[in-house]
């Protein structure tokens, strides 16, 4: 990759297509920047003017008399790539194209003129954002190539003058959007370095700026708004990286409801939609999902001004002087996955005495306006901040009282110092700005919505858990056992469809069900195989083009006789055959009948982007009426596994219930954790997978295969 | 109930322990009341000073030399009642009583003050407010009888410069809270007539106040916080009322997480908490329910703005020069129970000839910069706005750019009064004091929160959905059936706990079941029984104190011969003799076994606040283990009962599938429809009802109560 420092931080900047004030876009850009006091050169190109602005103008790029870091591209589409030629050609090492008309119109030629733009910027060795792009902020920098009116000088700096060192960063496609991040957070006095937005994403993707903010260290937290994840790889690389620095990615993407769902074979297919395979990615990630732009604001918030101090838990306390704000708080609170436990007797007593006899501590402490007025509401997080019983504080207070505020200046820095865990401020009135700044200035996350501190607690907790458990278990990519080349080469050579028959010897090398199959091709040798099996059996049908084999009659079930079998046989047989009369038929499986136990379905699903991604849901009816599945990408580690049992809506049916004992929870994960490295190690190979059902026993008793079937991923 | 146009419209107020500036709450509202221009008379009553704030004061309420409508009481708890008897005395028509020190207070002292002060205020006929309440403000009148700092004079008016004659109304029990709802809704442009908080309700209650707000018909909307519902009879009138007015009451009520569930014998009881409870009353009554200040802030402000013009569906045109703002947008609008279609032919046609070649008129209308330029906000919602495929427009816009709304004043106005349908406006960047102000002039409603804003929309139309659904069937109390009294003189009579045996002749009387039984004393009568069902036949013990039949072994399923019966006989009443060796046991019924069809459970459930309310939920476990149920308030319509099948989360599982028919649903609702009506008959001698499990037979075959429990409510 282009390095990205010539295009964020350049030390000049050409603007091609530069006009006089006044004119349009190509005016307005250049305006921008010369409002801010960008340290840089800065040079007009512009074919018909020798002065643009009071600069001098150049009528080429390769005029220019000194070398460009960034060319800021604003003419008509079609002359685009041969202005990007010559940037190449004059040694400008990167490129902002601003100009539109390209994918975003209907018809291919904007897309082969964005193919065009990616072959000049990898034969120069340019980093080139765009085309379609509003252009960007470095704001530490004033440096403000973008005609985004939200940057257009005003009475409010570009920076908080409450400054301190944490940043987050805004990458989004979508320039309004991207701009609009830091419209919302410039009152709320928070810092941003870079706002970022990509446009098309011809060249350089979303995850490209990522890495190069998180390599250059400056950034604390990342708000992203995604349209499409363009290279997966690159995706998982960076989240990953992110994760491990602990630079907290708060992300949307758009199009959730939009979901193209793929038609496919089984029902996997048929429920696993692109957003459902982000999310399960997010998760893995620790990306943290946010609904809107103030929820993602205030999250991001939370993170800069509580640093390294992330909850350990979810357990808050609440402080308030309002029975109704604590009250309210604690419901949100609840609803955001969090506790409020009632607090260890200890810190009770500590704080009793503070309290008048309308008060009380149990949680939410409810100080009343008496305990506020004497110890301020950083003197009362204080009193509760230290008790083991808790994980954080939320302050319910009036920020309307800035006085107040300012008042203690003093004991809330004394307190910030000190205090391991977050405090976090809901004002329950709008804030006026005294209160603002000095929150700021001392470090505490101050929210005017309830939800949204409720949200960005859960999720630093969250964070953090996901952080943890991936610090512990270092990413595994493939298992490089001797199964893995022998299955390649038998998957290599199979047609599309694998049916049970040639899926099961695949899986069981995996240690995923049982490969001792019986495929008879006669009445006869159906017999003897039951004759051996020695209990009630299964006949199945194996066709590659009979996938829904009990739709077509083409299998019997608890054949406890010979006789029975003979008959079934030929009865299921005929049944195949009046389905599908050209169906190509293997012969008929025999199998024992399983025991009894909870019905799973267990899948692997190829996402577009993704690639494979585990599919796990309850029972038949759960999966097919009511869409209760869970996605992770693989592999899966045993706790992954068990974590994403858990996550099932209906795991408790899992559970011990009216003397049924529990499932085999272990054998569940274990069978998961293989057809996840199953999936890991074939995933150019694997469409899908479908473990449909799966038999989970008593506790201890394991998990039965009842039936599998391969499908071959074909490249288009 | 005291009319409230004398505390809430006072022509004189007497504040009944008055100081001068400085001295606490007891100076400030005195001095906050001064700083508005409040036209009636203000007399301060104090036992210290001859003059306050300027004002010539009186020793005692009893010396005011002129009627007086409302008294404000701050002075200590104790000197509370004797004030409010002098106040009754000297002819005061109403008191608010700000003191606090009540009920809210440990021990029993507090709650028989407060009963002392509710046998005053009944007394004199005086209406009383609090105790422990903030006060009130009523806007129009500049009257602010409070000390809470949210009415402080400052440079926003009272009342927003742009006014229309749109109020809303705040009532709240909690102080802090209530006038939180007015700093939110200020720099809004939103116009709020009464702020009422009304503390700890000893006498007034919110619902009160409601009614009197109604009564006087100058209010459009409602908020409320509230902690508890204290009447259940007044929140039904007022709650009705309000619907049937037309004026959307939008509400948040505390303590959602804090439900304090009752233990209880039955499963049903188990599972209804009291904000269950609540919220089945809620939707009847087409209250919209609020997460937050925001949220609920933002809904009342879009009724305000959209006045009579609903939305008739939840279809929605998104209207964007934003592609990702547009996308974004139609997100939230899906996540919030909303369409967003494609757009007819024709309309696109008449859309398309206004946009560049990279806009879309499918929907979200991506109209891109050039389209907004020409157009403005109001003009593309224009040409959208009387589609037929859509109900609702939202505009997503840039309130930064005040100018540019400025602009379009006329045509904002001209849309307005041209379109039958919402335009609802959602600001990405925060909007400028321009933008608000000429989008409340023309009538807009403005969102800077995008999910408020999808939020506002879908509350609208379910609200319109409830309302004339409401209005279509006229609210039926009991059916006055002959059966009534028959079955009220049975319960009478009954133990607490009613057998199946015994609550089946009383339930088949409302068409709920069969009411032929067999019970039987010996083994033979229970043959005979046999041999008159003439098909397989369960049987199972009957005690009022084993409740849990099949736990106590008590039950026997599938005899189908004489010699399985009377074997059956001696070994269930064995088993019941084991398990509780002191029941009383009646015999033991015979009963046919049911055709199969989907287990649901039906019951009815004695809320502490709001007596009966009817519970459905799916087979077993999705009952006991998933928690899968609904509730409604008794009795109901067949439409009422229809539609809260569907609202079962696992209502598809009632659906065909795989071959399976879809269950006979209007046999479920029937049934639902009966069992109500028996409970809204017998209201205050039930405590439950479990009919568990129903068996819902293939479409046309009815429904089978398998299983039937009554237990009667003993008043505390």
């Amino acid at each position: 990759m282009a390095d990205l420092s010539a295009m964020l931080s350049p030390k000049s900047v050409a603007i091609i297509g530069a006009a006089p004030e006044g004119q349009g876009l190509r005016g307005r850009i250049l305006e921008i920047m010369r409002a801010h006091p960008y340290a840089g050169k800065i040079y007009p190109v512009s074919r018909t003017h020798r002065e643009v602005q009071g600069l001098a103008a150049f009528p080429s790029i390769g005029d220019v008399p000194a070398p460009v870091d960034l060319a800021v591209l604003i003419i008509p589409a079609k002359f685009v790539p041969d202005e990007l030629e010559r940037c190449g050609k004059a040694g400008v090492k990167s490129a902002v194209i601003i100009s539109s008309g390209f994918a975003e119109e209907p018809g291919e030629a904007g897309a082969s003129m964005q193919a065009e733009l990616r072959g000049i910027a990898r034969r120069y060795g340019m980093a080139v954002m765009g085309p379609n792009s509003e252009g960007f902020a470095n704001l530490d920098a004033a440096l403000c190539p973008t005609f985004s009116p939200a940057v257009t000088p005003s009475a409010t700096p570009l920076l908080p003058a409450t400054l301190n060192n944490s940043r987050v960063a805004v990458i989004a496609q979508s320039g309004g959007m991207g701009f609009a991040f830091f419209d919302r957070g410039r009152p709320k006095e928070m810092a941003f370095n870079h706002i970022v937005t990509t446009g098309n994403e011809a060249c350089l993707e979303t995850f490209d700026v990522v890495e190069h903010l998180l390599d250059e260290g400056k950034t604390d937290a990342f708000l992203l708004l995604l349209e499409d994840i363009k290279t997966a790889e690159t995706f998982r690389r960076v989240a990953a990286k992110a994760l491990k620095a602990g630079k907290p990615i708060i992300v949307n993407k758009i199009g959730q409801s939009d979901a193209g769902r793929r038609a496919a074979a089984s029902h996997t297919a048929a429920l696993a939609g692109s957003y459902s395979a982000f999310q399960a990615m997010a998760r893995h990630y620790g990306l943290i999902e946010g609904a809107d732009l103030d929820e993602m604001v205030d999250i991001a918030q939370g993170f800069l001004r509580t640093g390294t101090h992330l909850p350990l838990g979810r357990r808050v306390a609440i402080c308030t002087a309002s029975g109704g704000g604590g009250g309210w708080m604690a419901d949100a609170c609840i609803a955001a996955g969090l506790d409020v436990p009632t607090l260890d007797a200890e810190t009770r007593k500590r704080i009793d005495v503070h309290l008048p006899s309308y008060g009380t501590s149990q949680n939410p402490i409810d100080g009343t306006a008496q305990a506020i007025h004497a110890l301020g509401y950083a003197g009362m997080a204080d009193l509760v901040v230290d008790a083991p019983s808790i994980d954080s504080v939320i302050v319910v207070m009036s920020g309307r009282a800035g006085q107040r505020v300012v008042e203690e200046r003093e004991t809330l820095i004394s307190v910030k110092r000190r205090a391991t865990k977050p405090i976090l401020m809901w004002s329950y009135t709008l804030p006026v700005p005294e209160t603002l700044t000095t929150l700021a200035e001392t470090g505490y996350p101050v929210f005017t919505n309830m939800r949204n501190c409720a949200r960005t607690l859960s999720a630093m907790a969250g964070y953090r858990e996901v952080r943890e458990a991936a610090l512990r278990v270092p990413e595994i990519r493939n298992s490089g056992s001797a199964a893995k080349d022998n299955v390649a080469a038998t998957l290599g050579k199979s047609r599309a469809v694998l049916t049970e028959a040639e899926a099961r010897p695949l899986l069981a090398a995996y240690g995923i069900g049982s490969g001792d199959i019986h495929l008879a091709t006669s009445a006869g040798a159906a017999v003897a195989a039951f004759n051996i099996i020695k209990q009630p059996v299964a006949l199945k049908v194996q066709s590659p083009d009979i996938l829904h084999k009990t739709e077509a009659g083409a299998v019997a079930l608890k054949l406890a006789t010979a006789d029975d079998v003979r008959r079934a046989y030929e009865h299921v047989l005929d049944n195949a055959r009046r389905y599908a009369p050209a169906a190509s038929i293997q012969g008929v499986l025999i199998q024992p009948m399983a025991a009894p136990g909870r019905e799973v379905i267990l899948g692997i699903n190829r996402d577009d982007t993704f690639g494979p991604l585990l599919m796990l849901g309850l029972g038949g009816i759960h999966v097919e009426v009511l869409k209760n599945v869970v996605f992770a990408p693989v592999p899966l580690t045993p706790e992954a596994a068990t974590a994403l049992i858990g996550r099932l809506r209906g795991a408790a049916l899992l559970e011990a219930h009216r003397g049924q004992p529990a499932a085999d929870i272990p054998a569940l994960a274990d069978l998961m954790v293989r057809l996840s490295q199953f999936a890991a190690d074939h995933a150019d190979t694997i469409q899908e997978i479908d473990l449909n059902p799966v038999l989970v026993h008593p506790a201890g008793q394991g998990a039965t295969v009842v039936d599998a079937l391969i499908v071959k991923h074909t490249s288009t």
